[in-house]
């Protein structure tokens, strides 16, 4: 049997990652420090679907299919001591590092959720390739990377998997090709980390021939997977709050409760989305796909479709029949751009996505309109603002907006 | 009065140039864990020459010249209210970080080292920018960077300062130009914080308006400037063990003690070098032109002049009359390299560099044969293997190479 290590295996794309591989036939080990149950509790939030203690969840996963999934509280950026001990015991086939904060908005709320953003995600990526190099492992890293590392320059260019051919002219006036990494424009200090993140991937594929795949994943909408259906216990993460809701999420929940759909600047941001249960299948493809050792980082972008903001309000809206309403924007954004992605990477390996017209009806009516007496309003304005010029009172809308009671 | 402070104002760059800037006029205060001289404790190094404690220096400074440096004992990647609290008392015009390791076989000993040079370096640097972004201060923040973010790739370029142009084809077949910063290739954890370094302050420039100078610097060679040279207990460090010992200063204390200069591989690594009176006087050409709020980071390539390694043997051979032999390489990098770097931007600025051959012979006279008694021949192998396939038995040379005991 072949050993897996999901690092960040309690979180939202962790969870049912977890379990998805657990039912294809490994032997699953989350490693996890439940950092984002602590923040639901600093921030006030909390998930909109009742997640399990993870011991229930555990208990829960072996009593519906008989299979067990092991657990280990260690903080992959803080206990490298434990975290080397693991791997030299389980020699992973892979581990697959969600081990990262991952929210934009918490990463720019103030001085200390920046530095924890920094201090985590880099150290932990870092004792992850340090461990696995240290110990000589064959282990292939997989690592959940975000499309935000491109920036949206909505330079003319379809956004190519990581990588990107350019012409330089050389001293003696002839141009020659070249292909580098993808130039990154992160947008906050959380996708900054992620940049961080591929250039330690650059150096510990080359140096120590480390097999690495970095996934550049567009916002995930969903909830559910087949996994996650099977017993209530297992239920995934529904994260709606300012810092960690993301935009689809926040009109699902405000359609729920009759609350105009608040969409940011003019809402022409456009981004890439894709299904959570295309996340696992994702995942399950890429470690079914390793670079070979000594290869360069295989970089795949992980998105099914892009949607403007505006467009997605609409769609919400449609289905539900609650207005839009037009707000300032905290962030530091260009008010509209254009965003073509390549996904060929997983689509030749046989990904056929979910799309969003497709699932949206099932995750207004199971989970947003199921779930709708847990909804704590308080949670929802984004307190983030992105720079000092952005303070509230600025921005109009974020602190005006008043959000109404659950039904 | 104008505030600067020096982080890492106690190191072997930092020192003097903390001493040139009182000199010129600015009130200096230093920063510093002394972390370098703990290492050299771990190390079992000592500098060559006779580096007086922190409290002596700035005693001497003051009786030498009537000028006050101050220091405070604050960890900047550690210690950040402390660091915020000093910066909103000063309002520094600049602060000049050195706050890093910089030893790249320091940051491959091993994972506890590795660990370490990530950790500090990249929290140090993150929590000078939130800081600065925090306070919403106008100060200047100049980097030491190194000249190892671009590799050496020989890839027929000069290297330019930071940012390149390159040619990119639209998804309608048009090509057009971008500029993107030089796309990196460290060849060592210690090079590889510096690459992200670089990710942060493009972030921190963009998002926040922070001003920012990142000096690219090649190897620093010599031990004094005008200002370290006016009493012995100013005297600078004088490295030669083989992790902070640059590949000059080895070869200089090897020929004062009569041992073979030892060149890994054939010397056909090319560097490019800086004499420390030229690196204090860059620092100050790069506070006195700083970039304005809201522009990108300004790269500037810190050298003078570049050398092949086993051209700088035979230079120091030559006036010493002591034999070259070489070893193997215990890095993973190319056996040979060109290197041609621009440096206009300081030229523009009117830096008239020392070149090697015209400082050399003070440096062999003044330090290496005047310290000679100081000498630790145990400290100058090379501990540090980049990979487990450069294991000692298999680096012929660094295991077997003995070194005599000081004339």
């Amino acid at each position: 049997m072949e050993n897996i290590v999901v690092v960040g295996g309690d979180g939202f794309c962790g969870w049912p990652t977890s379990l998805h591989l657990s039912r294809i036939g490994f032997d699953v080990t989350i490693v996890d420090n439940l950092s984002r149950r602590r923040i639901d509790r600093e921030l006030g939030a909390r998930s909109l679907t009742p997640i399990a203690p993870i011991a229930q969840r555990l208990a829960a996963w072996k009593e519906v299919t008989g299979r067990e999934i092991g657990f280990e509280n260690i903080d992959a950026a803080q206990d490298y001591a434990a975290l080397v001990e693991l791997l030299q015991d389980l020699q992973p086939k892979a581990i697959v590092h969600f081990g990262e904060q991952r929210a934009a908005p918490y990463s720019m709320r103030g001085e200390t959720e920046k530095r924890y953003t920094v201090d985590n995600n880099i150290n932990a990526t870092h004792n992850i390739l340090t461990a696995v190099a240290a110990l000589s492992l064959d282990t292939h890293v997989v690592h959940l990377g975000t499309m935000g590392v491109y920036g949206y320059g909505g330079d003319g260019l379809e956004i190519p998997e990581g990588y990107q051919q350019v012409k330089v002219t050389g001293d003696d006036g002839q141009e020659f090709e070249r292909e580098i990494l993808y130039p990154t424009n992160p947008g906050s200090v959380y996708h900054m980390t992620k940049s961080m993140d591929q250039l330690m991937f650059q150096f510990f594929a080359k140096n120590d021939g480390v097999r690495i795949t970095d996934l550049h994943q567009g916002i995930v909408w969903g909830t559910q997977t087949s996994e996650t259906k099977l017993d209530e216990r297992l239920i995934n993460r529904f994260d709606y709050d300012g810092d960690y809701g993301t935009v689809l999420n926040r009109f699902l929940m405000q359609a729920a409760v009759g609350h105009p759909l608040t969409v940011h600047g003019t809402g022409g941001q456009t981004c890439a989305f894709i299904h959570i249960r295309d996340t696992v299948r994702c995942i399950a493809l890429a470690i079914a796909n390793p670079p070979a050792r000594g290869e360069r980082v295989v970089i795949r972008n992980q998105m099914a479709e892009t949607h403007r903001v505006r467009d997605l309000a609409a769609l919400v809206s449609s289905m539900t029949g609650v207005d839009m309403a037009f707000v300032d924007n905290p962030r530091n954004e260009a008010a509209e751009n254009d965003l073509r992605v390549s996904n060929q990477s997983f689509r030749a390996l046989g990904l056929k996505p979910t799309l969003l017209a497709e699932g949206l009806l099932e995750e207004t009516v199971d989970i947003a309109e199921k779930y709708v007496d847990r909804y704590r309003p308080s949670t929802i304005p984004a307190a983030s603002i992105w720079t000092k010029a952005n303070k509230p009172g600025i921005v109009k809308g974020v602190d005006e907006v008043s959000f109404p009671e659950a039904a």
